[in-house]
């Protein structure tokens, strides 16, 4: 099947990924792994929520926690161009068929929510608390030195869907895995901020979210982190990497959280602003396109992944594909 | 004055700065700096030409190194979204009361020049031609590892105007330096792809081009650069740097080609494609606004640009100015 | 069984390791891997040797490559003080009932022979051919940027008795393994240059060569040879690695020569000059000792090694010895 | 005036460069700078003092701070290889005409106090208290990641005496300048440790103490203390760099505290543990010499130097040598 073409002018402007909540069973612990241990700086703390921004983020948070008795991903959050854009967006949605319910949502304003075809729970906004630069305030910088939240990564029952579904927001594939067996798109990247992706499907058990990825300033911080983790009882939560990765060009590190919600970080990929970017296509059969360098990733990288709140997993999908990437 | 209010919905859409002619009198030494030096790698050459481009671009070229009697810089050039918005251009700028001459280039088809209003020659385009990746391929990667053009630096006798001009076609500001004695913007960095900046203004005789940009992956590329220049007879040819800038928090070197022509290594600045992203003000009297560290510019690089082909400059307005920042 | 104690004023001076002869069965291709690849300089070529040295050596090689039927590991070459120190050499190893034969060797002027109780073959010299610096000739710089050849690794049947019979002369034990089971040391690292190890042993199919280790500036310099290794056809010889060693505390890569000689990249271990420097004890069942970081190391890295030339496996010991770690 | 030959068998046996003593004003604000900022760790603590030692060392402490009434140095304080050495110590200074004074000192046991001929102070020791590791405890690693001290180097009025007088003791000259003119070395590097040096000597005002200097990781730690003093305070304490070294290769920045002693930070020299290591000559016109990369040393650096307690400064000499570097 032929990638889907991207619409140009999409119904709504999707600036970029913003934001996701992560609903956690002991925030204490999350919050020794995010803030103590990654660096993220806290901005609101309630009793039952913590806040979270990176060191470049001027928008109030990337990630919110959340005490909870199940350890679940909430809404995926998008920040639109202006409010016009959510209007547009809330008329699209019930066009589609989708569902389109507006909320209020503290340090965001109104919030409109939907879900995609496939269950993933997202919410677009346009106007987060805006707080002031701390990029430059040195003394604040710990662990990773997390710099910004740079995209979601999610299992998909049907990534060709998914793909064309995402294509019509302008969402832009910019590298993809082909099953050259069955013709199918195994994996997708796909980008509105001008980076490799905001947004990337990999063929599995979905809809779940395989990972929310930070960017940080170079290898060099990585290795920091490996260290740190290493010596203060994180060894367990490391996963995967160091590593380059084929697809996207970046150097990456795969950690788990106490709740097994896996973070990347990530740094290095490349600019895709030109709308006749074209998308580099990968064989599923290539083992480089995962990693460069060669190295397997483990068996929990393909298998594990956190659910949705509330979102079902399609299950019928599931027997005739292969959760494992051969 | 306050910052004037950028256009949201500029006249036509500008995605990026693209790329840059330099007009150079010893194309065989130019060569040795561009090519051999800093690694930009060559895609077309002819008897008085040079085409160059970066390892992550898939654009031909974003430089162009032209034989000449004279040392000068040439047009700068932006990509346009699609092919109306350059036919949106065309009349915008008429109705401007500015040049709007249409051309053919090589390797880029319909060109549309013309000048600011300060005298800055501008062409703008839609399709460059697409060259396949060669971002991964690693044995090609030499002197500083030049990943991609990054932005333009200009010298403007009244960088108020150049401001106001520049957020009408949509260019907004992260970040500006005030006189405050004045209430005059002494220098400004204005973006369209979502970094700090695709073109900046600084305070000086204009109109000449200060210096082209290129994005490279850490600092450590940039401290081998230094070593790489000191060995192989170029340290006469390093003008400032290394250091951190206040403004953009950019790690950057500055360098002179062999015709003076200023070139920045630059990387490591931030996203900013949110249009609610507040612009940081500096004041004219910070020193940490050039130089993170506190070390100060040479003389020479607040003294010395590059003149645009045929451009005059405001020597007029100059008297009333002091070139050197106090 | 208690570590040995070192003799602090040994019969006779070692400074260091200084270079290894490797046999490889297609010079060209070794070449191809040693200096395109590695980024090694040859001093001197013959039609069936090259030498090579590091950038910042000044003796005449630290590395010869020899054409050869089979792939094999020569002589391990150490440097000694001065000339009576290769005198006393010869008298202490007559005295111990080993092999002592002096020979003329190319760039080296005499040279004293022996094998260890063991069997490894061992070379002293005190005056190597000392070339011009090369240290700030950055143009040369290339592929990992070898600063130094750091150690070797040996498999050995008995590292007890290895550790006690270098002891002797004088090599101090920095870190080592113990199996806290039989009480026996499983691995131990010694050095005479005042870093973590000049020599290493492993428990295992001895004598072999594990490993000879380049030092190279940082760990990115590692993460550059990753990269170039995997895009230019030599994905295949990247063994174990990148990671941060438990032992040692060095950033490490592995990576099989053409003949599948195993070479360490190394880099940022501590300095031991100290002789009441205590060495660290490891538990065979940790790990991180390994990598700190968590990742086990692939069978190949436990069970290969080099054949020294002319050396005998210890195959009655091997059976009542696994040769794979926990 | 030829490079003195160095004595290969010295009278006694200096292992390194160990421990200074800074008096300091403002005991707190010392803190602040070494402690908090630079990353230090302390080791022993009072009223009036306190030890510090850095992250990969196992000796109580290697710099240590006194509350005073005045900014002075105190002794280089230096580690002997064993108590014997100590009393050839103590004969061979008495057989120079030099003091000799046993005493003792907590966590060193006796130590022996001497003032070289041109008066400064050292002290000799055998062992000092071991500590356990900490260099694997990343939870600790703050500020610049110091890793151990590296070297002193001290302004003298007489640097062809100085270096005589050192090599007496087998320190072995690495790198010196010569004044061309005069035939008089302007200054010299020399080692014990197999660096390329643990002392300095720089023409000048002497006898005085030019700076102490702390090895660290990779030249990204030392952007990262950059980032960190220049937005917590200190930038008025940044002083030159950072750069490259023509002399020993090292990458460094000099920075002052609070008092104005002077803290090179390094990086990256290379191995001398050969006796036959060529010493580099420089000739004083060469600027590169003091800084790869062509950035001169402001005048601070040439003048400006802690003085040593109770020594008296050599003025009737200073009469006929200019202190500033041509």
């Amino acid at each position: 099947m032929p990638l889907p073409q991207t619409v140009l002018y999409p119904p709504f402007n999707i600036l970029r990924l913003s934001h996701v909540e992560y609903r956690v069973t002991d925030l204490a612990r999350a919050r020794a792994f995010y803030v103590d241990m990654l660096g993220l700086q806290i901005t609101h703390e309630t009793d039952g929520q913590l806040y979270l921004r990176a060191m470049e983020e001027r928008g109030h948070h990337c990630i919110c926690l959340t005490q909870s008795d199940r350890a679940e991903a909430g809404h995926l959050g998008f920040k639109l161009f202006d409010e016009p854009d959510l209007d547009k967006a809330e008329s699209w949605l019930l066009e589609q068929g989708l569902e389109a319910v507006w909320t209020e949502k503290p340090f965001m304003g109104r919030v409109l929510q939907t879900r995609d075809p496939y269950g993933v729970p997202l919410e677009f906004y346009c106007k987060m608390d805006r707080l002031p630069p701390i990029h430059q305030q040195y003394a604040l910088y710990r662990g990773v030195k997390p710099l910004r939240i740079d995209h979601f990564n999610m299992f998909s029952a049907d990534v060709d869907a998914a793909v064309a579904f995402y294509n019509q927001l302008g969402f832009r594939t910019t590298e993809y895995t082909e099953d050259q067996k069955t013709g199918k798109i195994w994996a997708a990247w796909m980008h509105r901020k001008g980076g490799v992706h905001d947004i990337a499907f990999t063929n599995g058990l979905g809809p779940r979210l395989h990972h929310t990825a930070f960017w940080v300033p170079t290898p060099m911080n990585i290795i920091d982190l490996l260290d740190l983790m290493s010596t203060t009882g994180w060894v367990d939560h490391i996963e995967r990497g160091p590593g380059r990765h084929g697809i996207s060009n970046a150097f990456f590190l795969y950690i788990r959280d106490p709740d097994g919600h896996r973070i990347e970080i990530y740094c290095s990929d490349y600019q895709t602003v030109d709308p006749d970017h074209e998308p580099i296509k990968w064989d599923l059969t290539d083992p480089q396109r995962q990693t460069l360098w060669g190295a397997p990733a483990p068996r929990s990288w393909f298998e594990e992944g956190s659910l949705f709140n509330r979102a079902e997993l399609k299950e019928s999908q599931l027997k005739s594909q292969p959760i494992i990437a051969p």
